[in-house]
């Protein structure tokens, strides 16, 4: 039994817990034994004085022990995820497992919903009629052994302890520490089971670390958190001053997966899902060479073996394929307007968080929890940074429910255009690992 | 409708507070809208990164509008009352309440009960038979307009809002900080009505503050912060390195604090009672002058007019006069042993936090809240800092329901004897305001 008070008075002062203290901590709040206040006093303590990397370490397996873990090895392949800190516009995960299964590695990927300014891959995918993000361990398993790939939302025995801590960390204002945002992202995956996870961290004015230097600390924290745990880690740091790709909204970002998957899309997006899937692949173990898995993946994007799993993944969750095969098969919002260019020259800035939450305004995003999507609103990004517009001619296309002038406004205003050469950002920033 | 997640972050990134925001919170609080797991977060900030005056100043004012505030002007004298930050042996309210009413200033005198190694007065004034010291707000009125002094526990309705934060922050370990100290003390002085209050800071190894320093500065901030609430102040620092008199222990500390009042018992009591007294005197303006004001406290106590406001008030309270006229009038222990010097020497240290944790442990004190106290349970302190003792002379006479070597041998540890010689400690380190 944890003496709370001591423990508290540890943190309080600034010292160090010992592992089993943190894995009490967590037995006893997740048993009843520990009440809330007391879990919220901790919480801000190590709020303020921080979490060394043993006992993020072991508040990481406190959070893995407290549910279900998953296990695939006796499926007989290897295996690998990845977890992004999230952004405007990245569907990556859509194009991604579908093609690193192609590549023979499973990819069990539990996803989560859209919250504020990001979406989220399960309403992405529930934007294709029909699609189940809900499968019983069973089926999960079944699914895998058969195609080698799932997307799925996380079920309630998968690290319950993240969630209620998650919870009181949300009305506390202890949610943006880092510690506590490695070891909650870090036990889910690794209860998730795979082998071998790769992260993409976003970075820049869409994401949630705007500098360079925060996001390049998550990035070694969440792989030596993951590493800690016996799994292969690595990370990117990639481009978050800008969507990803062009399209940003649920139904809209399918379309522009569905188009990658199929050797078209955006330049920005296909260069990415292949990066990371090259990692996953040579850290899974099955390609080990970096340049024999990039070519590996290549290879599974332009045959149209990612498109094919893709394809059959959705008819496996009870999506309907015809709605993706066609270009009209996909839910389209009723209205499309254009936001134009007040000016020539050239994008010098997208504002990517207003952007976001422009979409979340016009219904293709949530606020709250309870939010409804729309998964047909949405835009596609017609200018990107460094390229060049003449006044009158579209920055981006807006599609809506309704025609709606103040949303148009709001649009233009996230693009800040300039005279003078602007170069395009670097997509990815550092890999990490 | 205060936002308490912005607030909570406020603190947590050490960020000053409104004064409105803080009576927002205690009224949340109050009122069962904030809930307890934002209060502790909030306990814990502010106990990390602290309150500055203005804040505490804040705290205390919402402590005291949380419930019921006495006001004792129209009964047309002057008043006042002291606060010790309690000791072992620390009986002087006993004494120093009926003196300054017997002074013409009148003492609306609220206690607490002891917890820990320390003693409180209520179980004190309890070991005296048939004494009540719960009265209505109507019956204190009434004794005070009559007889000038009461001494009560506190009523529910007094600074509720204090209890609610205190029993958080024992659970939460946020009990020692010096800003909640300072509001917690003050609070229930001003809601008790007194126009003056003096401060009895103990400072030494039987005391909270271990230390000179820490002392002064608790010390600096009752008085500031009683002054900030419109009340005069002032505060004595003083030693609590051995027990203050010989007697510990509740039953006994009365029979001491009727020794006193009589005219004879330890100097040091009387002394200390003195003081205060004059300084309560002076601060209420009944006798500004300091010298005037501990000649007319001396003229009390030498008059026997100190004594008969005592009886007066132990008999309007239901005790029995008897049984504080006569020597064998209370309880007393069945069992007496001494504890004996080991050697010849000198008394060099006494374990003053030992001696009062020995009183808990023989029944004479509490150590969880619950607890039944033994009135007659005790020790009488034979040997006093810097005095002399032969080997096998007693050091302390402990007072118990049963002989016990256990407790004979802690007594006999709690003393250090030296060859060299001690100067005994100066009683008054300080005087603050």
């Amino acid at each position: 039994m944890l003496d709370v008070r001591g423990f508290l008075r540890e943190k309080r002062d600034g010292r160090r817990h010992r592992p089993e203290e943190i894995h009490a901590l967590v037995a006893g709040y997740l048993g009843g034994a520990i009440p809330d206040y007391q879990v919220s006093a901790w919480l801000m303590a190590a709020f303020i004085h921080g979490l060394d990397e043993a006992e993020t370490d072991a508040l990481t397996l406190a959070l893995i022990r407290s549910g279900r873990s998953f296990d695939w090895i006796d499926l007989g392949r290897p295996s690998a995820d990845k977890h992004s800190t999230g952004g405007v516009g990245d569907k990556i995960s859509l194009i991604l497992a579908p093609l690193v299964a192609a590549c023979g590695v499973m990819v069990p990927m539990v996803s989560g919903r859209g919250l504020g300014h990001t979406g989220g891959t399960l309403d992405k995918l529930e934007s294709i009629p029909g699609f189940r993000t809900q499968l019983t361990p069973e089926a999960l398993r079944a699914q895998l052994a058969s195609l080698g790939v799932a997307m799925v939302g996380q079920g309630p025995d998968l690290a319950p302890a993240d969630g209620m801590l998650y919870a009181l960390r949300d009305v506390t204002s202890t949610v943006e520490q880092e510690s506590f945002i490695v070891s909650s992202i870090v036990s889910k995956k690794i209860a998730e089971g795979a082998s071998a996870i790769v992260y993409d961290v976003k970075c820049g004015n869409g994401a949630f670390m705007k500098d360079r230097g925060a996001a390049s600390r998550l990035a070694r924290r969440l792989v030596a958190a993951t590493r800690a745990q016996g799994r292969g880690a690595a990370a990117l740091i990639t481009d978050m001053s800008q969507p990803l790709g062009r399209a940003v909204g649920n139904a809209l970002e399918v379309r522009e997966s569905v188009e990658v998957l199929n050797g078209r899309g955006p330049g920005d997006v296909r260069a990415l899902t292949l990066e990371l899937a090259a990692l996953m692949l040579s850290l899974s173990g099955a390609e080990p060479a970096p340049e024999a898995a990039m070519g590996r993946a290549r290879r599974a994007l332009e045959s149209g073996a990612a498109w094919e799993k893709f394809l059959a993944m959705v008819e496996a969750q009870g999506g309907e394929g015809r709605s993706v095969q066609h270009a009209d098969g996909l839910p389209r919002a009723p209205v499309t307007v254009e936001a134009r260019a007040p000016r020539a020259g050239r994008v010098a800035a997208v504002d990517t968080f207003g952007l976001g939450e422009l979409v979340v305004a016009m219904g293709g995003g949530r606020s709250a929890k309870e939010d409804v999507i729309d998964p047909r609103v949405g835009m596609i990004v017609r200018r990107r940074l460094g390229e060049g517009v003449e006044r009158g001619e579209p920055l981006a296309e807006l599609h809506l429910t309704a025609g709606d002038e103040a949303f148009v406004a709001r649009a233009v205003a996230c693009f800040r255009i300039e005279d003078r050469e602007v170069a395009p950002p670097e997509l990815v920033i550092e890999k990490v690992g």
